[in-house]
This record gives C-alpha cells, sequence and structure tokens, in this order.
C-alpha cells in the first residue's frame, strides 16, 4: 500500500463512470514531464508511411477513450501495474503530417528525450513505421534490440513504389540495416497472406529472423509458440510490437491491411502472457485504424493488448527498480 | 399431430417471407392474457441499471425482429418446441425509464403475475439487473434457485458510485441476500477483464458460487464444462441467465461491457444443448444494446440463443405435464 | 495582446495536427481548480432522464474530441474569446448513472462550487435534465433567468410514467416552478411533432412563455426570430440552451428524440450570432447521442455551436470585466 | 370523448415508453380482420421491381420501429386521426420474392379484399411497382383516379432490359393504359436527374400529366406548388404516393435509386398539409430500404409522411361520415 | 519466365497502389473476349432469388475492389497461378432484375458461350440460385458434376411460397434433378440451423449426398473433412461453390442469411487447400451482400476465398495444358 | 446521330443494370491512350496532402462506383455531352503514398501527357494538393487561369507545422506564386469556420482574389453569386475546382474538414449550370473521402457534380471544335 499510494492511480469506474471525464490512456494523470512517470503511455497519431487504407493517425486518441474499460489488476496474473511502477498518460509524440521525414525525425528526437528521461515507453500507433524512429529514440545505451512482433505481414520488405524505403512495410528491415534489432533474437508470429514474390519472407529468414507463419502458429498451439519465442529472443532486452493485423479481421476490422485467417484475441492475451520475466524495455500496439471502425471494437482490443504489455512492463521496471 | 396442433404455432419462412409481418417473438402470436401460453417469451427493455454503454432497452424489438430468422425444430436435438408447450410472445413488461426502483417493482409485479398464471418466463433484456426483479416476481412457491449464468461478469459486486446497491453489476449478489438464489448450485461461466480490486470475485466463491473463468473454460474444454455446470446445479429448479458479453465481442458487439476474449456462439450453443434435462424453470438472455450494432448481428445471436433455450424449456415443461 | 497572453490559450491545428493529443473542449487546457478560467467548459455526462433513446452519456467526449475541428476566432464577428477571457476545460460534472436523484443533486452541488468561484459555464450534456440542477447550481445571487431555448420540444410537460416529474420532457416546468427562470423572459425556438394532447404547449404559453414553432419560425425568418428573442428576454441575466434535435435530424442524427423538419445548422449560427450584447450567464448544448451518430457529425455540429456561444460568453465576459 | 372512445388508441409514449413492446403502426392495434378499421395500415415488403439497390422489402418493420416516435394530434392542424376514424395496422399483405408476376397477382387481391370492406389504405412499401396492383386492388367502383405524386421520377418508362415492362420505374404508364389513372389529374412534383433519352418524360406530358421539377419547384415555391397540385387533382378521388427520394438523399439515404437535390421533409411536410379537403382514397410511403439506413432515419421521415397522410385520410373519412 | 511473360498478370501493389484504378478481379486486365483467357473470373450481379436479405446483386462490384488486397503468389502451397494459367476478369454476366426466368436463361446463355470457348469460369454471386445456370451452361461435354459445397444450409429444398421451385433454397436439388450433378459425388460442409421440418435434409441424404453438420464438422476436424470430401467427389469432375454463410456471421456479416456458430476463415481456408489435385472445373464464391456488411469485410473474406480457388483451377488447367 | 455515334457513349441503365459490371467513371470505357479522348476523367487517389482526417486517396474509386447513377442527357440544359464530344475514363493517374515531393511530380507529368494528348481533364481526387500538380502538368500554352472554386477553405494558407509548403490548405497560394492562376480571375464560394489568426483570408484578398463567404452567400443569393462569378472569371481560359466541403456537411459527411453550415448540392447544380459558356479548360472534384461514409451518399454528390461540370466541358470543347 504504502508505496503504490505515491504513484499515480486510474480514476476508478464505480467512483467515475467509465464514460466520464476527459480521456487518457487507462484514466491516468497526463503528464507534460517525463520525469514524472517510469512507463509512458504515448501517441503516435501518424499514419505517413500507409500503403493502403490511412486512418491510423486517429488510432491513440479512440485507444484513450477505449481504454477507460480497463480496471487496475490483470485478472489472470495478479498484476496490479500502478503498483508497481509510475505510470502516466505523456500525451502524443510530435508529428508531421505533411512530411514523411519530418516525422521520423520528431518521433526519434521526442522518444530520445523520454529515454533520456528514464522513462520504459508503451506506444499507441500510428502506422507500424512509427516503430522504426521509436527504436532510433531508445537506441542509447542499449544494444541491438530482440523482439516479439505480433502481425501478419513480416514488414521486411526492401523499398515501394520505385524505391522508396519508408514504409509500414519495410521497418524492421530498416531496423535490422541500422543495428537497431538483432534479427536472431526477433520473432515474428502470424505471418500470412499471398505474396508479391515468392521469395517475400526470405530477407527476413536469412538475417536469422524466426518466422512462425499462421499455419505454424496454429499446428504448434500457443504453448509450444509461447516458448518458442521465449527461446529466440532469450535474457536480452526486448520489445514488443503488436500489430493488430495479426488478429483476424474480424476481431479487429479497423485497420489498414488486413489479412483474413488470424489468431483470437484470447490466444493473443495468453501469448502475452507467457512474455512474463523477459526483460522489456518498451512496447507497442499499432496499426488501429479508427475510420474503418468507428465502433471502437478494434480500439478495444488494441488497448486491451495495451493492457497486458503494460502488465508485463510494470513487473519488468518493478524489478529493475528492485521493488519485486 | 394432435396436439400440436391445439399450440399456438410460428409463421413459417416459407409462406410469409422472413421479413414480412409485425415482429414477434419466433414469430408467435401475440398474446396479452398469460394464461394463453406455457412458455411466455417477454421483453423488458429497461436499461436503468446500466453503468456504462446504455442502449439494452432496445434490445427487445431487435430481437424481435431477428427472431424471424428462427425455424421451427432444432436441427441437432430434434427438439419442436412448439408441438411441446405452448409458446407465445407476451409483450413487454411495464418499465419506467426515469426510476430505477419503480422499474424494479413493475418488473417484479409484472413477473409474479405470470408466475402466478403458470407462465414458464424466457426474457429478453434489458440490462442484467432485470434478472433480479424476475426473480424477485417468480419466487413464489420455489427454493432458492441453482442458475447456469453465462458472462464475462460475475456481476457480484457490492455498490457502485458510493453506495448504490442496485446496477446491471450487482443483481446476483442481492439474488443471494434475498435467498433467491442457491449460491452453492450456481456456475459462471466465461468469467474475465481485468480487476478493480483483487478480490474482486472473491465474495461469490465465498458463497460458494461456481465461477469457471474463460481461462478455465478454455483449458476444460466445452465437454468439461456442461459436466462441472451440471454436477453444480443439480437436480432442482434452475435458471439460465445469458449475459451475450460472455462471448467474444465479434460476435457480439452491441453491448454494454464488452470483453475481449470470450467463447463462440457455437461453443455456446453446445453449452445449452448440454443442459437437457435440468428442472429449468426460466431464463433469459440480456445486454444486447442495439444503439452499438445497428446490423442486427449481435441481436441474432442472443434470439438464436434464446431459440436453444426454449427448446429446452419446452421439454423440461412437457416432462413436468407428463407429455413425453 | 498583452492580456491575451496570459490567458490559456488552444492548441493550434497548424503546430499539433488537430487529431493530436489527449481531447479536451477546444485544444484548452484542462484545469481542475474552478478558479483557474472566467468561462468554464464542463460536461456532464448523463442521460438518466432520457425518456426514449439513450445515449447522451457519452457526449461531452465525443463534443471534446470533435471540437479539434475549432480554431481561435470567428470568422464573422471577429470575436477571439481566447483573448477576452480566461477559458478552459473544467472536466466533468460527478454523475451516478445508478440513480436520477443522487445525479441532480451532485450536478446541482458540482455548479454551485464552479459558480461560487465566478465560473461563468459552458455545458455539453447530457440529456436536457441537466439543466435543471445547472440552474440550481448557478441561481445563488442571479434573479430568475431569461433563456433562449432552441429545441423541436418545449420541455415542459408535467410528469411521465405515472407521475414521475423529473425526465428531460420536463426541465423547464420545473424551473419555472422552482422560480429558477422567469417564463415571460423564455423563448423557444424551433417547436414541432405531434402531441400527445391538444394542449401540450399550453402550459408554457399560460406562463407567458413565447413559444416559436418551427412553422412560425420559417415564416418569420431568422432576422425576425432573433428580433423577437431580443425583444423577449431583454437586458436581464440570460441562459443559453440549445437542443441539437431543434435542428434537423439530417444535421444532427445522433440525438434521443428526432424530429423532422427543423432548421439547419447555419440558420442556427445566425440566431446564436444574433445574440451578441445580451447578458449572458451561462449555456449548454444538450441530446448529442454518440451511439446513434458514431461518424461524430452531430457532435461537430453540437460542438460548433459550443463555439457560437462561447464568443458570446468570452464578450460578455470581457464586458463585465471591463475589458472592453 | 364518446366516439373516439370506441375507436382504436395508440399505445401513449408517456405510459409505455417509445422503445417498448411490439412494434405496429403508429403503436395501433393490429387486427387481422379488415372490418375492424375505416384506414388501414398495411406493409407491402416487397422489392421485385426494383431496377438498383434493393432493401425496401424490409421497409414496413423499420417504419414500424420508428412510428412509435408518432404521437396523437397533429401540431399544425391540430387534426386528431384516431378520434375522427377507426384506423388500425393490418398486417402486411402477401408477397412472393420469388416471382414478379405472382406478387403483383397477390397484392392486387389483398388490396381488393381491403377494398370491398371498406379500408382506406395507407400502405408502407415496398419500392414503387407496389402503387400498380394497390391501384388495381381498389380501383372497383372508382373513376380513374387522381394523383398527387412525390418523386425525383416519374415512374413512366415504358420498359427496362429489352422489354420488360414491370419494374419501380414504370408503374404510372401501366396505370395510365389500365385506365387507373386519370393523368390529366395527376402531378408530380421533384422531378429530377440525368436522363437515359431526351424525351424520358415525355410520355407523361403527352398524356396530360402535369410534372414540377425539382428546378420549377424551387422556383414556385410551396405555396404555388400546393396551388398547382390542387388544382390538377381537382375534386375527384384522389391517391397520394410519396417515394421518399423526392427528397434530399441527405434526409432520405436509405432508398434504393437517390437522386440529389431535391426538397426538404419541411416542405414536404408543408405540401402534405396543403392537400386537406382533397377528396383522397388513399396514399403510401414508398422506398424505404432500411439496408441503405440501417440507422432509421430515413424510415423516421418515411413513417412521419405516413402520419401526415394519416391526418388527411382520417378527415376525408371523417367527413364522408358524416362526422365533420 | 517464358510463358508466364505472356500471360495477363495482376497490377502490383508495390507499383501501383492498392487504391489506385479501376477495380477489376485480382487487378487482372479486363477481357469482353473470353478466348483470351483460359480462367475466366465473371461476376453474376443477380439476387432474384432471395428469399430473404437481398443485396448480393452489389457483390461482383464490392469483390472487385477488395480483390485489389490480393498478391500474386499462394503463401502456403507456392501456387502462382498468373504463371500457370491465362486468367482474366471477363465482366459481369448478362442479368434482368425484372424477371428470374428471363435472368436464368441470360446466365445459362452466358455460361455456354465461354464454356465453349475454353474458359473455366470462377464466379462471383449474386446470390446461391446462381449456380443452376452456371452449371447448365457448363454442362456440354461433362457429366453430373462432383462438388464441393461450402454452406450453412443444404439448399436442396423443393419450393418456396405455394410451390415456387426456384429460389436460393432449391438449386441443388433442381441441378441433381436435371442431371447436372451426380448427388453421390457432392459433399456439403456447415449445415446448420433450425429446420422448417424434421426431414429438411433428408432428400439430400436420400439422394446420396454427404452432408457434414457443422457439428460433425467440429468433432472431425479440419484434416478429416477435407479426407472424406476428397473420398466423396473422388476423380471426377468437380465444381467448389462457396456460400459465405458457411462461415460464422461473425466473419461475414454481410450476408442473406446468417447462420450463427461456423467455421471460420482459416478453416475455409485450410479446407480449400486439402482440395488440390481434384479435377476442378469451375467454382463460385456466393451471397456477398454489401448493403449489410458496407465496409467490405466480408468482401475482402469473399474473394479471398476466390483467390483460394483460383490457385486450385490454375493448377488444374496447368495440368490438364500438360505444363505441369 | 452521325457523329455521336463514333464517340464513346456510357452503359445505359436500363439495359446493364446500374450495378453491373466493372465500375468506370460514367460508364465509359476506359481507355489507356489518351488520345482517345477529348475529355478525360482521372482519378488521382491521394491524400498526402491532408491535415486531418484522410482517405481521399480511396475517392476515384468510390465515385467510379457511384457514378453508375448518372444517364446521359442533362434534365436541365439537354446538353449530351457523350454527342458533343469523345469522352472516357482515363484511369488514375501515378501517386506516391510514401512521398509528397514525388507524388506532386509523377501527378504533373502525367497531366501534361495528357495535355499534349490535347485532353481536356475532369478529375476526381484525393485531396485538394492535387489541383496544383494538375494545373502545373496543364500550364503548357495556356495563360494564367481564372478559377471558380467551390470550398469551404480558401486553401490559401502559407505553411504549416513549421514551414511546411505542401498541403491541402495551400494549393492556390502555391498557384498564385507560380504564375498558374491569375488571383484576380479567381472567385472562391462558401468560404466559413473559424479562423487560425484573423487575416486567414487576408492574403487572398490582397491579391485580388474574390472571397465570397458563406454568409454573403446566402445574402446574395444563387444567382447573383453566379454573375459575380462569371464577372470575376471573365472570358479567359477557366478552371472549375469543387471542393465537397463546400456543401454542408449533412450532404457530404464523407471528407476530411468539414465545416457546418454550408450550401446544398441544388444550390451547387444551380451554380454550376450558371457557368455555361464559360472557356473551361478543366475541372475536378476533390475531398471525397469514403472511409467517412462508407454509405457512398458523399460520393454520389461529387459524382453528380462531375456530371453538371462534364456537361459544361463537354460544350466548351464542341464550340471549340466548331460542332456547335
Amino acid at each position: 500500500m504504502s508505496k503504490s499510494q505515491e504513484f499515480p492511480q486510474p480514476v476508478a469506474g464505480t467512483v467515475v463512470p467509465r464514460f466520464g471525464d476527459v480521456a487518457t490512456f487507462m484514466r491516468l494523470p497526463l503528464f507534460r514531464d517525463p520525469t514524472a512517470v517510469e512507463i509512458g503511455m504515448v501517441g503516435v497519431p501518424w499514419d505517413g508511411g500507409t500503403t493502403n487504407r490511412p486512418g491510423a493517425r486517429h488510432g491513440p486518441r479512440q485507444m484513450r477513450d477505449l481504454s477507460t474499460m480497463m480496471r487496475r489488476i490483470h485478472h489472470v496474473t495478479g498484476i496490479a501495474p500502478y503498483e508497481l511502477a509510475r505510470c502516466g498518460d505523456l500525451g502524443d509524440a510530435p508529428v508531421n503530417p505533411a512530411s514523411l521525414d519530418d516525422s521520423l525525425d520528431r518521433i526519434e528526437k521526442h522518444y530520445a528525450k523520454l529515454h533520456a528521461a528514464g522513462v520504459v515507453p508503451l506506444s499507441a500507433g500510428g502506422d507500424h513505421l512509427i516503430t522504426l524512429p521509436i527504436m532510433r529514440g531508445i537506441r542509447k545505451g542499449l544494444p541491438p534490440l530482440g523482439m516479439v512482433h505480433f502481425d501478419a505481414h513480416s514488414d521486411t520488405w526492401d523499398t515501394y513504389f520505385g524505391g522508396f524505403k519508408y514504409t509500414h512495410g519495410t521497418p524492421f528491415r530498416r531496423a535490422v540495416e541500422e543495428g537497431l534489432l538483432d534479427p536472431k533474437r526477433v520473432v515474428q508470429i502470424g505471418i500470412r497472406g499471398s505474396l508479391y514474390k515468392a521469395d517475400d519472407n526470405q530477407w527476413a529468414l536469412d538475417q536469422g529472423m524466426r518466422v512462425i507463419t499462421i499455419e505454424e502458429y496454429f499446428d504448434l498451439g500457443v504453448e509450444k509458440v509461447i516458448e518458442e519465442a521465449r527461446r529466440v529472443v532469450g535474457a536480452g532486452p526486448t520489445y514488443v510490437s503488436f500489430d493488430v493485423d495479426g488478429l483476424d479481421p474480424a476481431y479487429a476490422p479497423g485497420t489498414g491491411t488486413p489479412e483474413i485467417g488470424g489468431y483470437t484475441p484470447h490466444e493473443a492475451q495468453r501469448m502475452l502472457r507467457g512474455l512474463r520475466g523477459l526483460d522489456l524495455v518498451g512496447g507497442d500496439v499499432v496499426e488501429v485504424s479508427p475510420p474503418f471502425d468507428m465502433s471502437g471494437n478494434t480500439a478495444l482490443v488494441g488497448v486491451t493488448m495495451m493492457w497486458e504489455i503494460l502488465c508485463l512492463l510494470a513487473e519488468a521496471v518493478a524489478k529493475r527498480k528492485g521493488r519485486i
């Protein structure tokens, strides 16, 4: 009780109804000073890397709105993140809808500031290209990261539209090239969909990434996939990136590049819970595109995944701080 | 042929197209006199107990509309409910959107009248608080009931908003306190979602309720869950309460408190079919909120669950009447 | 320039894109201390007085989201509200979805506190019953108010559902009975729709209210209606209450009791602009029900009306403060 | 009190909330025996004549649902239809989605029966082809009818798809050919939209129909259009046919052949009110297609037009019965 | 490379963005001359056989639009259909919304022409009745066909609405009667839903069709179902007919007769992939009804099934041509 | 008959139903060779200049789909464009969602090619920034253009987000700076909405543009506005640019920057018809954003405006060709 009392606490739905008041992530206070928190939830309202259906720029607001459904304690693991770490909403990263290059630059610098302040970031996209400048921003002092990557797509294509290197289909090729990611510690779960060329996913395999297609996923089962993921990323610092299009589009229709035939939210939750104990240094949930699901159902799924990751991050932070 | 000829029969979709004519439950005749039926389908268009997203007050109408998709005979069990019992639409219970207390009172009295007339009620909510006055209304002559309860939430919280005891999050705590339910004969299936406090579901457990979380549900599998449910409720009089938020929200997005990661409609159907032979005295399907799913898909799921329960009730009635 | 520099300023869409960051009213800072502002925008997320389609409880959040479209200076009047007065988002009033009486009480007390702090309130409903406790809260030190009331309904019915006195169809009858409103200084604009009884609007007329039906509205034209409204409310303290169902439902489909055949948003804007110079003490925009218009179009109309009223209030405040 | 007491009365929204109970037209009782009423509201759930977007078969149900918003007395004319005539919901006409010819036959015979029973029909479509069999059904004992026809289209094309004579684009050519309509007593209001051939509307003009294009409509203004309509149809028996696509699609998007640039609902209401005193023998509102407007807004507009026509018919009936 | 170079190739999403240009099936060229292709994708925009919710007439356009998401190579089987066979969009079959009989005739003649030109047709419905005239059109030179039939309904009812023999509930009874189908080589997968009469599916069984209900489907599992399907259809010429209502409506809500409790798209994909090597002579995906799912999600599922079938057909064609 | 026979003709809705076949603009043939047409309809599926809600990249496809509602002859002016000029769908301009600069370059070059081939372009956006590269592309041999500009916004801001010069809020400032537009021959109709700075529209005025705010528009009336527009642009070569956000959002909700209080589609049609006889050299309809209006209603409005402009262009072309 003692310590948690000092940490920011979310508004409870039994006190202020869930639909009440300004929407912040998880109903936590909004801080402009990053030093106020240990785990900072950050919106990155930008979809300039989107090659197909746009709208992920509106994701952070809708996810904030739907995060009002979250409560305080994880019902399976018992993790109480707000007792374990100082958490808060840090607002949005600066972006520029009129310039891809400037946006990448602004996002990177923003995360570099958060990183310098000691913040472990949990981001809400935005399209998947945002993960690249986030990783650039938090690289200082860290070795190339491992990554547990939930997605229908490998996002390791090289270029689009005649040589253009930055889209939401390319971030992890760039990240490997830049030494941000250690490909041998990357596992991708749920990859599927028809191919442009027969060797679309070959580059990733060549680098040593572990690509678990959706077919292999269903054949292995959740428990084995968790084991495999833990084996791949090992004990080093690791990032969790959750693209909602890894889920079947029935659960997350509000996204830019839906591919039918994915996993269920329950299965995704189980996989995330299976990542307890990893040395997690950040995470994100991306590709929630509200214009393609005004109902908010996709955002609810997305923000529940944020909640699962938050619990993991809080435990990791508490451990690093020696609190548990 | 003899007996069934005397019972009310639904309009057939091969005669009057499914979109034709005034919408009643299952396309049965509408009766204002409860003595006309043995099983009465009743709407309770009230959502005054809703703590989050309202709209379940519009549920009965949309469920009547979508019930037009139902036919006459169960394709697995072969049960032909309209041959087994006199069934009909009894219209809606009286409610008062301007007063929670008055609504509870009106609903209870209405069901007391139906109960006195010998009606076995199958209700369409409305939010889950309606189950409380329904149980109050049918208590006469019955011991505390067993209940098979499908839901994402235990609905046994104590109070909200500073001591208020009546919301859709509290009905079964009240029902146990009032002796309407025998907690040792209550099984809850699908419970999940983050918690306000670590002991949110403890009260239910302390009373002896059998809480099957969604995690245990998936681990056990449908068949074992059915066995467990039958074991818990035993041979005594039992009520079936189906909150559509027990299902994954992909199947039932039109509801007030969606929690991702639930079971599928097919699984729910299997579980309901597994309840054949129990001494069922009533049932309800609640929390269909049309404003959050104008398409009617949620209502179709809800009313198909009503159909499953109707088959169970018809068999129970026929048995009690000595017809089978 | 001097003074305005000290006043809170909204985030500009040319700096932070409109979809960026936490959504507050007009992109202004959020204050919890009412003394920080002169004009406070307040959400009242409550629809417990709704007799038909609920959902207005979700109005304040969606209006905050859409208020991101507003800029800083009125394009016709040239009013720059944030230079004239200290404006801010004051969050939501406390409400209780489980109790009508408690909600009326909480809202009244909250506004009494704001009033005591000198705040001129501009509220976002919520259903129209909220105007009653708002008026109770700000009554101290004020004579019975005049009111310019935009609506399809007179909202002066007496009781519903067998004697219940508090619904969104009754607030102004109660307000007159309680001496909050001076009926002779009330003008209602846009009244229409079939009647329960031939004398539905007679009580209002008997009290001396000026009821401008939609038919008279169209016959008079906007300019004459403005004149008449100004004549009726005169120089005394006056409140502006804007129910979005006064507009034609094509413009504001997301509302609880739509009546076809209303005015256009442009006409409403003209009428509001025609109220410059009145001694305004508060205002509200009510009955935006997001579940019936997920697109946000209704909320955009509603919040643009808030913007128009804000400009009026800012000028009134600046005048009372001797700034202009 | 005397006479009206004997007539069927609608359920009041102040007693049973508007969302309550089985949905019938205007919340009136449902009668299967046509002799029970003088004015019968009838659904014709059929869209087999639709050449473009289907769905009007679902119109009657959605209009019944939205008719719950109607009250008892006309707020401008003061007409109280349920005091003037025996009104009721007569259910739906029989139709056959699998056969155009059989449907025309079934509908005609059904209306012939109603007509023989003395019922004045007010129908809810269905697509506009339904007006043809309705007119065939009520022809007995009547001279060729006059018609006030609200529509974007003249519906007097000859054939479609290579010689097919029955679609929702042809009913009034057929009706003139069959002597059901007196073309010299037909006025069409709101005609517009690009043409297949330069003489698309020439046939109608050649027969002597008065075609008021939307351009002429706006030039004349509502009052002059009313005068012209009254002049054309004169004192003889007249039918009112209201296709919701005469309205601008912003007000009635749920329709099969939207043409932008129509009149407003308020203007339509004024025109309908301008038809008081004509010798009206029936009416319909057609082309409400719910799948293209799940929100019900189009149906609300449609059913309010039914309400306006109902008031006219009730007055006409009462006059013929010598009650007024 | 040689031959494939000569075959029509789809536009790549990495060159022209997926949302770009006129929408054709799979972004292939549009041909009006059937001799230009070996596999022709054909729309049949007709829903005149629909007994409930219409709209499948709009299916081909929406499926063309969503097919823009498809790429060139199957990610599991490695099949590259555009290298194996000449594929193209052949536009739509002629239909007549005003006449069921004429439509059946036009469709049959159109397919007879395609068949005579050597085209293997892959069709996009339209409702399921279209499969009957397609089979009539391609019967020349073929023995009665085998069929793998994915559906919630057997579609072997006899008549509707008093003896009418042609609806989307009857095509396969007619096809057997006409010798188009060999019932002993027909397998139906996913049959479910309440019954009109206890023996609804008896006729199919009596003819020797293999009906795998959804219950049996789940009990057997995908692999066994594939084995069984292959066993039933054997080595003879076989047609694949995929009704999207075989899927659970959460995945395919835009359809005319949804039945809850179906399989997932991933499972359907696995089943289709399990049909490799069969002697396939055509296929279709039917009952996508865009008005009931404007989002396009259902069409995306449908067109991905078309992609799966296309890969099967291309391999079959290549084998028959001796290319592989 | 002679000449028109040689020109491409659209498919007629009385022959092939409107929902049939591949969707092209106005159901005209698709040409890849620009020399095949005199007036080319071109999609520009790009929204990289959008500062707020994206999605206009999907505009051309949805407008093609809805253009199926258009017929062949203008019902007021009698213009038969396909008899006056060779018209066709030229597909889409090349764009690059991953690069603003590259997109501007590609679009310009594409239009330069069309221009060199003698094509008069009628474009479907895309966001309003596309008009800049279009004007660049067609500048060769033309003096600075006049422009009739329908819009809620002047689109003459200077920079966004810290000095970025290219967004959909800046095209006409750039066009004046580059000598593409003669500001003294530019008229803007419908300008409104709150301002960032008091002098937001001052630059336009300083250049000599004629800015007709929505307030002045309503005060003048349509006829006077037409006169004024004709006076401003005079006899020189003129471009028509129609941003659908000039309309009230009730008519065109699917757009990126809605501003309430605009004109109606009928009024816009009247204004466009008032431009007959001008020396028109091109036109566009922009800012239709399908994700914000999946129903297609906005696209229908947009494409009907394209139809109106097409009639104007066809007459201008025919006059220049000496055909009339």
